[in-house]
């Protein structure tokens, strides 16, 4: 993408309304754009960034065996005076009224509506185990949005259901959910511990949230320093095999949020030097909810005796557009953003130092040209900023790799290479850029 | 992707409620769930290929210079008073309060939304063309939905908006979107005609349909036959440079929705043998709308001379989801959909004729796996259906190969290959299958 053909409305000041880190950086770095409270237009910038997230949590979804289906944003209120929660949801369901006066609602959670397509086709047993997914916008009217995307109204999340036939099989789906969560948030170069936590509007008796170390997190967080260290399943991980030894591993280790937080328990177990309290932004949370929605909305199937038994049921978020601000509020320095490299919305900028010299010109234009044959998602600023303003644009909106292309280093036949992550500079052959940053 | 471990609920009966074959095969083929008058779930298959379709929309839009956003789905009220268009839209537009009494509405549309975020950043005629656009959950909340996803009130569309310095500078945008029109349904397989139309509630005096012909399509159209053979423009097409020649090419040819359907024309242009009178659907609609929303809401630029001025508009929508419904009315038989293979759910089909004898599954599952590691989408029906049940399911969700595995064939080393289009067979070498079905 040639700079110069982008829409990356930049901002010199540091607006006034955010109050975190993340949401001012992501206004400043042409991100996001509020719309009204709590509802965000996402800019070329941010919207890039939040496809690869959703990609990463759709190929781990998918590995793990879970399907992808999409259900619509609205749903009929009915659906939830089924389970009971129509009334039960208070003030942060958005209700409405169509034109013939029907009541719908804007789905803040899906468990009803999956439920009623699950019963309306699965009757046996042998159907199951099933893991349904979708990643679809969601709204749930806070009183008071704010943090930018960290606590907004309408939301991408990533929701998926399990249905098995009975508590044993359940666990399992549960913990392939747990297993994929831990390689998804590693995959996008976060540390995400999961805690035990309470299980809320959802219901049921066992649930985790998946936590990301922030100071500026919504919650205080207990944990032993071990779990920081503790080593994340690879994509060979066998999904059909025996996951428990991985849960035992990672739940074993002491890890809560203050809503849960077991004083006595923490000291006993954690030696003082690993103690670990600090904040931390919730970035999934899975639930174990037994027969909850099955039974209030006699989701059956007929076991392998032939009897017809409610199924029992889980369901497993991930923020997915809050990921982009946890990402942030974990990743930066004074001059932005540093994405990780897999979730950065162009891996490479080429910084063209002299736009206009020609050899320069057409030095930064093979580059781009070859990156760009080669699948590489590279940024070329063309733009005739000065070269202190590219750097500084470039560092704000985190690209991983920055080619400083000028016409001192071309007398040379070289480029200089900048790491955003430390910082670092190299000097390296013209020639070998494309095969360095090619992957 | 195993069968047995896919969500396909595959129904027998023709479903009373759907009037058209698309809708009608959407539902036998597992592909769609009513969750409310004109609102669907789009299950695992169907999600499928709303996603190819997607996919082909958003690199042609790429393809032709515009760039990706994502607006959301709720929008302010006032910002559509500022239009005019709040009390001018009447009740179809779904208009919703929040918790605090805060007007919004689920947006049909977004032309004052993107004009909003247009004039908050871009200041002068230097930045200009652009051209953004979003693919997006749109609500229109019809009198009577019907027609499933064709005529359904939540649904997916993708619209692209042009800011141009002037008039001359707004056509070339409006051809650029043109031509990546004609691209776009040509790669799904379509033959959509652009057709002079009429500009409703958009506004604007320049506007073109585009229409694919099905005798069950909305509207009535006439036009010259010869519109059907012109060339679409392949990948290479040059959209920096002059596209009248194509422009030209294809409306200088009669082609007209019932609407503004010209008799005395068409009767005078087109020699009898030629003409055509048919019915067609509208998948897409191009606007050029000058300056009427950036005059409402007051989105100029500084033009060379440094004097503000009002920017020259255009919208273009692609309906992402009526798509769908509208490839299968032009692409089914009596057995079922017939996929073109870009929005194929999948590309191969391996139907294990007999389940559980040990040379065939492993055959399959050979294949399954070379197939899976070159990239092809390949679902392999391992259920333990009989062959003649195997062979309806193929054939009802379109898959465009079909593999049939069975062990008579294969003790001459051989499985019989079947195409969908043409319903033709082959007997080819196991050996030589994979590398006559991998790309």
């Amino acid at each position: 993408m040639r700079l110069s053909r982008f829409f990356l409305p930049i901002l010199k000041e540091n607006p006034k309304e955010a109050e975190i880190v993340s949401h001012r950086l992501m206004l400043r770095a042409g991100m996001l754009r509020q719309e009204a409270a709590g509802i965000y237009a996402w800019l070329p910038l941010g919207h890039r960034v939040l496809k690869k997230i959703e990609q990463i949590v759709r190929e781990e979804q998918n590995r793990a065996g879970a399907i992808e289906l999409l259900m619509p944003t609205l749903q009929l209120a009915d659906l939830w005076r089924e389970s009971g929660r129509y009334d039960a949801y208070g003030p942060e369901m958005l209700r409405i009224s169509d034109r013939h006066k029907r009541e719908l609602l804007y789905g803040p959670t899906n468990e009803e509506m999956i439920t009623e397509i699950f019963r309306a086709y699965v009757k046996s047993y042998k159907s199951l185990p099933l893991n349904l997914y979708h990643i679809q916008w969601k709204f749930r009217d806070e009183q008071r949005p704010r943090f930018g995307v960290m606590r907004g109204r309408e939301f991408l999340m990533k929701d998926a259901y399990s249905f098995d036939v009975d508590e044993a099989a359940a666990r399992k789906s549960y913990n392939r959910m747990f297993v994929a969560y831990l390689r998804t948030f590693a995959r996008m170069g976060l540390k995400a511990i999961p805690m035990r936590a309470e299980t809320g509007p959802i219901g049921g008796d066992l649930s985790h949230e998946f936590i990301v170390l922030a100071e500026t997190g919504e919650s205080g967080v207990y944990c032993d320093r071990d779990v920081l260290s503790l080593p994340v399943p690879d994509e060979t991980v066998d999904y059909d095999g025996d996951l428990t030894p991985i849960i035992k591993q990672w739940t074993s280790v002491y890890a809560a949020t203050e809503d849960v937080h077991d004083a006595v328990r923490y000291e006993s177990e954690v030696p003082e030097a690993n103690r670990l309290h600090t904040r931390g932004i919730e970035v999934g949370q899975i639930f174990y909810f037994g027969t909850k929605y099955s039974d209030s909305m006699k989701a059956n199937v007929a076991g392998p005796d032939g009897t017809d038994a409610p199924i029992h049921g889980g369901s497993y978020g991930v923020g997915v557009s809050r990921l982009v601000g946890a990402i942030i509020e974990a990743c930066h320095d004074d001059n932005g953003i540093i994405w990780p490299e897999e979730v950065a919305p162009f891996r490479v900028a080429i910084l063209n130092l002299k736009q206009g010299d020609a050899a320069t010109d057409a030095a930064c234009e093979q580059l781009y040209k070859e990156l760009a044959a080669k699948g590489v998602d590279v940024l070329y600023d063309d733009t005739d900023q000065r070269a202190g303003a590219k750097f500084a644009t470039a560092d704000l909106i985190g690209i991983p790799w920055q080619v400083l292309v000028g016409p001192k280093g071309l007398a040379d036949g070289k480029i200089e290479l900048k790491r955003r992550s430390d910082g670092s500079r190299e000097n390296i052959a013209l020639a070998e850029t494309v095969a360095r940053l090619a992957p």
